[in-house]
């Protein structure tokens, strides 16, 4: 059962218009803004709903406003494979980011539909309709529906206007009473995949259109302080300092250097720095900055936080300095299922000649999910590893080969749990 | 002619009550702000001029508004040795900075007076009207208008009520077409001398009281910005970054240890830092950053520049981003007189058994009359270099020996000028 080329063009082609579709489903006219429980969010899931049903799906909409559908297996009632991604949008966003995965997946059913063909699982699709946390500032909304894991506070959560989760869900018809009933019995699914845009610059500089994930990576953020001595820029020698700015510039080049060294799929940032009193005739008493540290698996990621931590210290106690550290977010790695890796891969060998693999630096849908079935993620390039912006950008000729890999590793895991 | 230790007590002492007097005279009730031309600089002159007028001094109020006093050499209109520094303070500023300078001198008059003592030299003080530029944004108006430097374009030069110089002597009593007149003959002063608090921690390091001034730094301030590529903090792998506050880091630690390593005179400081777009999970696109360099001697101080720079640029090109420099503010080092210097370090090698010679780092009047006279200059220290702030702070244990160090000088001096 395979998909040929010229299939898989005329599917690339339809994802892509389908995708430009989608994106015209905004809140405001000048940029593509969707959010959770907002009038545009029903409208994009009765569009995806009509696709479902055309590719051969029972669809329904979940009881948080995740858009599902159903392709019934050889055997009737069988459980299913899980296909999915998000249909909701940062402010301002690109027109891939979580669409693509849901199109996607339409296509491989839609092929197994036009050729007849039956599983040994049911496929289901899934739009999810909270993913980035644009609208409540709470993330995963949709996925977390599925697996019941919704926090009871999370309905009288306001949204920027004031408007509690559960009243928005009572105005789109939604009650917020009944989120229990979204959630899958374990036993109905059997693993779930996600096909996503890699919104980093690996594949492009890999020159692969395709590539599979090995973990979506955890993550820890800081709000780190040097605290040193102010004084004047003219009179107070080179050795007599306690340059806060000075600790943190060192401290820097330790973070790059030390990550870089460690291990390759670690990174470490820091995206903020400010120093008081930022004067120009004035030595920094003050610096403040962040440090947002990421990696596929949570031991090594411990590791190096540690160690830059220590370093941190040691800075401060050498120049007489102070330093702290408040550690106000953390995830933790998510690993995708050898066995789903290992499947996509061998489909991705097939279509582009070899496979890579690699960490997911973004969080997905996959992380909630991951909490009760087997997860694995498929990759697509993207442009500059654009995302998050009207730039975001992928190809044609990507999708194409993105779909026969989706589809064919969809049909062996299917025979794998025949 | 020496000043015996009970009679340089009672002179620190009447120096400090009179800095508390002079505190007194304030634009505001909470904080000592006093600036050029207002009505506080009038009482402050008058004030001052009384002091001079007790210690058997000829007083006048020159065409820019320096107050000036005359104690007659030996033969009556022989050359002076000028004595100085300047009234006016910054916002909230602390009550020593200036005003010591002037009531010092007003002490080594007033022993003179009282021992009926007539030196070669004429002794004239001046007690300068701007110094801090903390009205108009534009400095040294006091020292300019004795050396006859005053750019044409000053007098409409307004504050930050619009009121241009002009109208400001107007308003008390002076005429900005008469300026011209403050200007002093070359051959009417043989040198200038000017006593200040330290403003820096070195003299409390050393643990002595006074220090003699080698020279007062020459500045670069420069703005300078790394261009690089913002990133998704989770998806760029460390070794595909344009991180332009890495970049910085990496440049500021080059900066520190350069600076310490060439010259221990040489002080180079980043005082202000932003980086953009600024974001926890955002790799810096960009950073902007602010250097002050700053050393005794011109040529020092240039080659330290350069070598920050062109590092600069190295690191920029090995990471792959732009850097860019703008000197927008640059002052020539103003070397002390070594005559003076010899005399100063005498001096003070009596009263305290040793002397120490050190570059000064902040601006004082001196700069503005070395380009016409030679200068010296007399370091007092202060609490832990604090200055233009109200914990500002010197001891009258200290000030003693200064007053005595300073009378040595200028008889000595007046001796060599005979």
């Amino acid at each position: 059962m395979k998909m040929n080329a010229s299939e898989a063009q005329t599917a690339a082609l339809r994802v892509m218009t389908r995708c430009d579709a989608l994106a015209e489903i905004s809140e405001s006219a000048d940029g593509l803004t969707r959010v959770y429980l907002s009038p545009e969010h029903l409208r994009a899931n009765a569009c995806v709903g009509e696709w479902m049903k055309a590719a051969g799906m029972q669809v329904w909409q979940d009881a948080v406003g995740n858009i599902c559908g159903r392709y019934e297996a050889a055997e009737v009632g069988a459980p299913a494979l899980l296909l999915g991604s998000h249909l909701d949008t940062v402010r301002n966003a690109g027109r891939y980011d979580g669409m693509l995965g849901v199109l996607t997946a339409i296509e491989t059913v839609q092929w197994l539909h036009e050729h007849q063909q039956r599983l040994p699982l049911a496929i289901e699709i899934i739009g999810f309709g909270d993913e980035e946390g644009t609208r409540f500032g709470i993330t995963l909304l949709g996925s977390r529906g599925i697996t019941g894991t919704w926090p009871e506070s999370w309905v009288t959560h306001p949204d920027g206007n004031g408007i509690t989760v559960a009243q928005a869900m009572s105005d789109v018809g939604l009650d917020s009473t009944q989120i229990h009933r979204a959630a899958r019995d374990v036993n109905e699914i059997v693993a779930y995949l996600e096909l996503h845009i890699e919104q980093g610059p690996c594949l492009e500089q890999e020159n692969l259109a395709l590539g599979v994930v090995t973990a979506i990576n955890g993550a820890r953020r800081l709000n780190c302080r040097f605290t040193g001595e102010a004084g004047h820029a003219g009179t107070v020698p080179m050795t007599h300092r306690k340059d806060a700015l000075a600790a943190a510039a060192e401290w820097m080049v330790f973070i790059e250097h030390t990550t870089r060294e460690q291990d390759p799929q670690l990174v470490a940032t820091v995206g903020t720095l400010s120093c008081a009193p930022g004067a120009v005739n004035v030595i920094p008493g003050e610096a403040d900055l962040s440090l947002d540290v990421r990696g596929p698996q949570d031991d090594p990621l411990e590791a190096l936080l540690s160690t830059l931590l220590t370093q941190a210290e040691a800075i401060a106690l050498r120049r007489g300095l102070r330093f702290e550290s408040h550690e106000y977010y953390r995830i933790a790695a998510t690993a995708c299922d050898p066995l789903l890796q290992q499947a996509l891969s061998h489909a991705v060998e097939t279509v582009q000649g070899r496979s890579v693999s690699l960490p997911s630096g973004a969080g997905h849908d996959a992380i909630a999910i991951a909490e009760r079935w087997p997860v694995g993620m498929l990759f697509v390039r993207n442009d500059r590893g654009i995302s998050h912006h009207p730039a975001e950008s992928v190809m044609a000729e990507d999708v194409a080969p993105a779909v026969q890999a989706y589809l064919q590793a969809i049909c062996h895991i299917a025979e794998q749990n025949r």
